[in-house]
């Protein structure tokens, strides 16, 4: 298998971006990505989108990104695993590359959610779970979490306090990433007494509604070496699926298709979970965050929240998690999602991170969720030069 | 570039199938394939679907079909590019095997579009043309194919006679295919006096609203050989984008986007349009199918309609084109169509497609569009043992 390597990210603000239509976000990340690839050489491109039907009425999104990106005749082909659509969309770059069908691959995530009202978003997002036993009964994405997070409370001893903890670190990352949609501080008491959505999940514990889009640019290492310039490696890829419906688990406190998509990741790049130095997360709900830390192998079941409290998984701490602000702060569009993860695993590994910079970061890992955990992809990505 | 073999192909009835669910269609093929092919190992699942979220309100539809295939924790991605989705997924399939990620991967197209009323589906398909600048201003497949064959009729003095005996050759071809939605044959008189949709097109012109699925089994051609028994192997893959919108195409009569996804096949397979013995292109609209002659060069420009008169495209003539009953008489479930134009190139390849075999048939070539040509996905196939 040919080694693939990440030359070039490209973000934009994400937010809610009422003057862009869903073609020009795509465009304008991937356009940000080439510039700071230097390269302009595209043989094919993947796109990330949940659903781009139910949002915008448009179907062969892959087609409509090339046209519009100029790279008219190129291969483009749109991935499809709910929230983890961007993820897969590196995953599908990756093969492209490493089965020698491309040489460059340009994987761009994108969700345009705010061209519906809240309603529409709301069923729009249910069609990740499973629509004849869940969805179609009325249950939607903050009731699946809240019951995941009241069985971890009941069982583990898990706290409101923990729970908004998460948001208040990633929210302090957030601050500092100019990309992000909700760059503002946030304190626990703010957290605690945000809004009730779903008991005992509270407004400031959930991801927002976004527009955004990311891109990243794959080759081979032999090409990246080239640049001569600092490249990332993506030496492990893990995915896996598990049921469609919470219901069907033998245990919903443990994220089953998070511990397997890692484990396979860590085993394909020669790792283990300490060996890696940072992580971007699915903290799509501030719960999600604490049992992926849990399937990830980081703490063990159940302690994950006083973790949280104790600083590990801060900027500082030993094991830094979102520092882009994670879903929380940077915003969720569905589909940009796992590419965003990867443009700041890769934005930390070259040492071009900001004010939120980690110190010697030298080996990320990504983690991108689908639905209530029915679908999961992690990429280990490795600093070069 | 590992080389890579179809072991396994699976079909199912195709029609109104309103006693199965989308789940049901999918995980019948599936099952019907892995019988095929006396295979249960599958490392990866690729589900062609266009639009499972405006036709079922079901996005994350990959994990839907392992978590009900029983193969609970496999990677599985669902890949879209309209109606070409169906392709797409083999290709995806094949990136897993060829770039080493899978050893088994299984390629699924699944469509179920009669959840639905009929306005509505015609909405989701719309989704395919360019949202913003086409199907906004309420313009539908067969409108823009309807100008394709005015304009074809115009220049080329291209008949509405040629244009129906792609009917009648097609659905003499399906009434021999057990699995066709509308096996019966028509008359070139049938055909012509059906009732009109979009001038010049008429019902019969037309492919159906289908439910249905197909599933194709791949491995490496090394492990195909251990099976003992014929098989196909993919030598040719090629896939290209063009426009999405068909006014801004320089010349609507030429399908560029097949034009240069053939050449990109046939080169990568090292043989040119003389060299294959059999296609199954996309006859969404019977002047789709004669376009397409003209694009892979089979015939020149203007000729397809007059080749079809005189038999070219028989299942007896010089060049057999659909021997399924292609996607007017056996259906088009959209995202199942390009899988199901492998399992018919494979079991004609394999000599096992009944009455409707092809005597001596090596080389296949499949053809999968989306839309009005935005995007296309050719394979070439050649029997093995």
């Amino acid at each position: 298998m040919r080694e693939v390597a990440i030359i070039g990210v490209g973000m934009i603000k994400w937010g809610e971006l009422w003057e862009k239509s869903l073609r020009d976000l795509a465009v304008e990340a991937a356009l940000n990505c080439l510039d700071d690839a230097t390269v302009d050489r595209v043989d094919a491109i993947t796109v990330g989108a949940m659903s781009s039907g139910l949002f915008n009425a448009q179907e062969h999104l892959a087609s409509v990104v090339s046209d519009y990106l100029g790279k008219r005749f190129t291969p483009a082909i749109r991935v499809e695993s709910a929230c983890a659509s961007g993820g897969l969309a590196v995953k599908t770059a990756y093969m492209e590359v490493a089965s020698g069908l491309s040489e460059y691959a340009l994987a761009i995530g994108v969700e345009k959610m705010t061209d519906v009202d809240g309603g529409e978003a709301t069923f729009a997002l249910a069609t990740a779970a499973d629509q004849d036993y869940e969805a179609f009964h009325g249950i939607t994405f903050p009731g699946l979490y809240a019951m995941m997070a009241n069985a971890h409370m009941h069982k583990y001893g898990t706290t409101l306090e923990q729970l908004s903890q998460v948001a208040v670190k990633n929210h302090y990352n957030g601050s500092m990433n100019p990309h992000a949609q909700f760059p503002m501080k946030v304190t626990l008491e703010q957290v605690m007494t945000s809004t009730m959505v779903a008991d005992p999940i509270r407004l400031l514990h959930c991801s927002p509604i976004t527009d955004g889009a990311a891109a990243v640019l794959l080759t081979t290492e032999e090409e990246a070496k080239k640049l001569n310039k600092p490249y990332a490696v993506i030496t492990g890829i893990g995915h896996a699926t598990d049921t469609i419906a919470l219901c069907q688990r033998k245990d919903i406190l443990k994220l089953a298709v998070v511990e397997e998509s890692a484990q396979r990741a860590l085993k394909m790049a020669g790792k283990t979970i300490r060996d890696i130095d940072f992580a971007e997360v699915h903290d799509c709900f501030t719960i999600a965050e604490i049992m992926v830390m849990e399937a990830l192998g980081m703490v063990e079941p159940g302690q994950g929240g006083p973790a949280t409290m104790n600083g590990l998984t801060a900027l500082d701490g030993d094991f830094p998690i979102n520092p882009s602000g994670g879903l929380k702060s940077k915003g969720h569009p569905v589909g940009a999602t796992g590419v965003a993860q990867i443009v700041e695993a890769v934005s930390q590994l070259r040492g071009k991170a900001g004010q939120r910079q980690i110190k010697n970061a030298r080996t990320a890992l990504t983690q991108n969720m689908g639905g209530s955990g029915a679908s999961s992809i992690v990429h280990i990505l490795e600093a070069r030069q």
